[in-house]
C-alpha cells in the first residue's frame, strides 16, 4: 500500500485543467516513482472554492492561477505552513522571488518552478541542481515562443511584422493583446528568474532592460541574411567584470550558434560555464500540455526530495548596464564618393571598426548595411548620433545587436 | 557552522583527478547550496589505498575507476552499507544496472550516474525526474563524441574514414584503440542505460544491436548531401507496439532534425513524449572536466535529496528486433534501359517504394542512389538480396538508415 498525498490545486484555466487531466492519467506512474499516490484534495477556481479550506486539506500546493494577487498571498501562506509549492507563475517569481524563497526556508518547504521558464525545457532544474556548484558565466535564451514564431515567419516568408503577428494570433501562439510578449517584457521576467538561479543574486524585473520586436522590418532580416545572420529575440544574463548584466533584445546570430536553428514557437537556452563549455536545451515553449508536464515533473521531485532551498547568497553582484556588443547597422544614404570612408571615420572615433559591409542601390536611394565589431553600447549610441548628423545620411542608422561569433 | 560530509574517491585517472580538483575549487559553493562542506576522506588509486579503509571513513562514495571489477564489488558494498554512490561508469551500469539499483534500494542509498551518458548534458536527470511520470515514446541520441567528430570531419572535408580517425586521435577525441567507440558498442551501452530509465524496463547491453561507422565512405556522405541528408551515428530507444526497440547505427538525417546540426565531438539527445512534443539537450561529450562537472552536479543532488530509487517496474516490455526504417541505397549498375524500373519492381515486391533517386555516370560505371520509404528491416534485407541477384548490378546495394522526416 502506498501512502496518498493530497494536492491542492489553485487555478483551473488552460494550464490548471491540463494539469488536472495529466495528473489523473499519470497517477499510477507518480505512485510507482515516488511511492505516494497523488489525489486532488480541492480545486480553487475563480468562482468556486475557499483557499483556507483547500490549504487545510492539502499536503502540497500547485499554483496555476497566474498574476500577482492573490497568488502571492496564497503561495506565501502555503510555504510558511510547511507545504511545498509548485508554480508556473513567472510574474510572481520575477517580482517577489526573494520573499517566496524566504518563506520556503522559513517553512522548511520546497518551492519549484520549472514551468515558469521555457516550459518543459529543464533549465531551472539544471541551474538549481546539475550546475548548482558550477560557476556559470553566461546564459543566452530564446524564452518567448510567440516572438520566436513571429521572427521565424518573417524570415521564412518575407512577410511584415504585422502579418506574422496576425498569423501567430490565428494559430494561438499570440494573445489578442500581444504586448507582454512582443515588447520583450515576458522574456525579461524569465531572464530575471534565470539570472537569480545562475548567479545566486537577487535580480528584479525592474533591473532588466528589454527591447521588443515591434519595430523590426523584413528588410533588416533580408539584408542580414546576405551577411549570414538570422534574427532572434534573445535574453542574456552574464558576468561582466565584478557585476552581472541581464537584458533582452533582438539579436542577430551567425548560423553556427546553437540558438540560430531554433525556429517556430520553440524555446532554447544555452548555459556557459568554464568546466562544461556550454550546454543547450530546447523544446516547445509554454502551451497547456507542456506547462502541465513541467509542473508534474516538479511535483514528482517534491515528493522525492527534501527542501533544496539554498541559503540566500549575499547580493554582492552589481547589475551592469553598459556592456559591449557587436552591431548590425542599416542606413539610407546618398550614393556619393567617400560616404563609406566618412562613416568609417566617425565609427573609428568611437572605437568601432567595420567587420563586413554591403552597399545597395545608386543615387539617392542607396543603402549601407554593415556589421561592426563589439564596442560599449554607450559608444555605439554616440557614433549613431554623429552619423545621423552627416548631410548624406537620409535615414538611420538602425542598430541591432549581433551575438558574439564564438560558435562560428 | 556547516556539517562536513566525507567523500571517498575511487579512481584517480583523468576524470578522478579532474573531479578532485573541481571539488576543491567549488567546495564553498557546494556548502552554500547543500549546507554541507565536502571533504575528501580518501582516494583509492591503482597503487595506493585500501577500499575497506576508505569506505569506513566515507559518507558518500564517488566511483571513477571505470571497468567492471573491482568497481562493481566496491559500488555494491557502498550501496548496501547505506552510502550513496555517484559514478560515471557506463559499462558497469549497462551490464549490472539491475543489481546496482537493487543494492541501492536495499541500503536506502542513492545511485546517481549523470556522467555515464552524454557527460554534463542532463539527460539522466531529465528522464529520472522531470519526465519520471511522463510516457516517453522515443529517444534519439548522438551519445558518442568520437564518432560524431569523425563523421563531421568526413562531411566537412570530404576525407576518408581513416584520415578522419587519425585526426580524431591527434586531437585526443579518439583512443589509440578506437574499437569501443567506432564499433558503436560505447553508444549501445549508453542507450541501454537511457532505455531503462525511459521505459522502466531492464535492458541489457547484449539486447542492443549496434553497427559502427568503420565501413562508411565519403562517397555516401557526398551523394546523400545532394539528397539533403547528413550522416550521424544515432542511438534509438522507442516503443514499438507493446514492446521496445533499442539500437545503434549510422543514420541519415534531414536538415530540419534537431540532431542534424550537432557537429564535432558533441553529444545530443532528443526525448519525445506526447505531452511535451520533444525536448533536445546538447553539449560537449565526455572529457575530463565535463565528466567531473556532471559528477559534481550529482554529488550536490545526493547531498540535497533522499533516495530517488524507484520500484523496479515489471519487465513486461518485449525487446523488438525487426523495426521499420527508411533507407538510403547506393549501388553500382550497368547503365542500360530499364534498370531503374526493374529495381523499383523488386523493391515493390517487398513493399518498398522509392521516395527520391539520383542517377550518376554512364555505361558500366553508373551509380544509382535512392531513398526509400519506411519498411520492416527484414523486408529491406530480402529486397537487397534480390537486387544483388540482378545481372546488371555490379556492386551493392549499400544500405544506410534514414531517420523519419517528422521534423522536415
Amino acid at each position: 500500500m502506498s501512502e496518498a498525498v493530497a494536492i491542492g490545486l489553485l487555478g483551473h484555466g488552460t494550464v490548471g485543467s491540463a494539469f488536472a487531466q495529466l495528473l489523473d492519467e499519470r497517477a499510477e506512474e507518480v505512485r510507482s516513482v515516488t511511492g505516494r499516490a497523488p489525489q486532488i484534495a480541492g480545486v480553487l477556481t475563480t468562482s468556486d472554492g475557499s483557499f483556507e479550506d483547500i490549504l487545510e486539506r492539502s499536503q502540497v500546493v500547485v499554483e496555476l492561477m497566474g498574476g500577482i494577487e492573490p497568488a502571492r498571498e496564497y503561495v506565501l501562506a502555503a510555504l510558511r505552513s510547511g507545504r511545498s509549492v509548485v508554480t508556473a507563475n513567472k510574474q510572481l517569481l520575477s517580482q517577489h522571488g526573494d520573499e517566496l524563497l524566504a518563506a520556503a526556508r522559513e517553512g522548511g518547504a520546497q518551492l519549484r518552478f520549472e514551468a515558469a521558464v521555457a516550459g518543459v525545457v529543464p533549465v531551472i532544474r539544471v541551474l538549481a541542481e546539475s550546475l548548482a556548484a558550477a560557476r556559470v558565466e553566461r546564459i543566452h535564451g530564446i524564452v518567448n515562443g510567440t516572438t520566436n514564431y513571429i521572427l521565424s515567419e518573417m524570415a521564412r516568408t518575407g512577410c511584415s511584422y504585422a502579418d506574422a503577428l496576425a498569423a501567430a494570433q490565428r494559430l494561438g501562439y499570440a494573445e489578442a493583446d500581444p504586448t507582454e510578449d512582443v515588447s520583450g517584457k515576458d522574456a525579461a521576467a524569465k531572464m530575471a528568474i534565470l539570472a537569480r538561479l545562475a548567479f545566486g543574486a537577487p535580480v528584479r524585473l525592474e533591473q532588466v532592460p528589454y527591447e521588443g520586436i515591434e519595430h523590426l522590418t523584413s528588410d533588416d532580416i533580408e539584408y542580414a541574411q546576405e551577411l549570414g545572420l538570422g534574427l532572434k529575440l534573445v535574453g542574456t544574463a552574464e558576468r561582466v567584470g565584478e557585476g552581472i548584466s541581464v537584458r533582452v533584445h533582438p539579436v542577430f546570430l551567425y548560423a553556427g550558434h546553437p540558438l540560430a536553428s531554433v525556429a517556430g514557437p520553440y524555446n532554447a537556452v544555452t548555459v556557459e560555464s568554464p568546466a562544461i563549455t556550454e550546454i543547450t536545451m530546447s523544446g516547445p515553449g509554454a502551451g497547456g500540455p507542456q506547462t502541465a508536464s513541467a509542473v508534474l515533473g516538479d511535483l514528482v521531485s517534491v515528493l522525492l526530495a527534501p527542501p533544496p532551498t539554498p541559503e540566500p547568497a549575499p547580493p554582492q553582484l552589481e547589475v551592469v548596464t553598459d556592456v559591449e556588443s557587436a552591431f548590425y547597422l542599416h542606413m539610407e544614404v546618398a550614393d556619393r564618393p567617400g560616404v563609406l570612408a566618412q562613416i568609417a571615420q566617425v565609427l573609428g572615433l568611437q572605437g568601432a571598426s567595420i567587420k563586413s559591409v554591403i552597399q545597395k542601390g545608386l543615387g539617392d536611394d542607396a543603402r549601407l548595411v554593415m556589421v561592426i565589431h563589439p564596442l560599449l553600447e554607450s559608444r555605439l549610441v554616440a557614433a549613431c548620433d554623429l552619423i545621423r548628423g552627416l548631410d548624406f545620411v537620409r535615414s538611420g542608422p538602425r542598430a541591432i545587436r549581433v551575438l558574439e561569433e564564438e560558435f562560428v
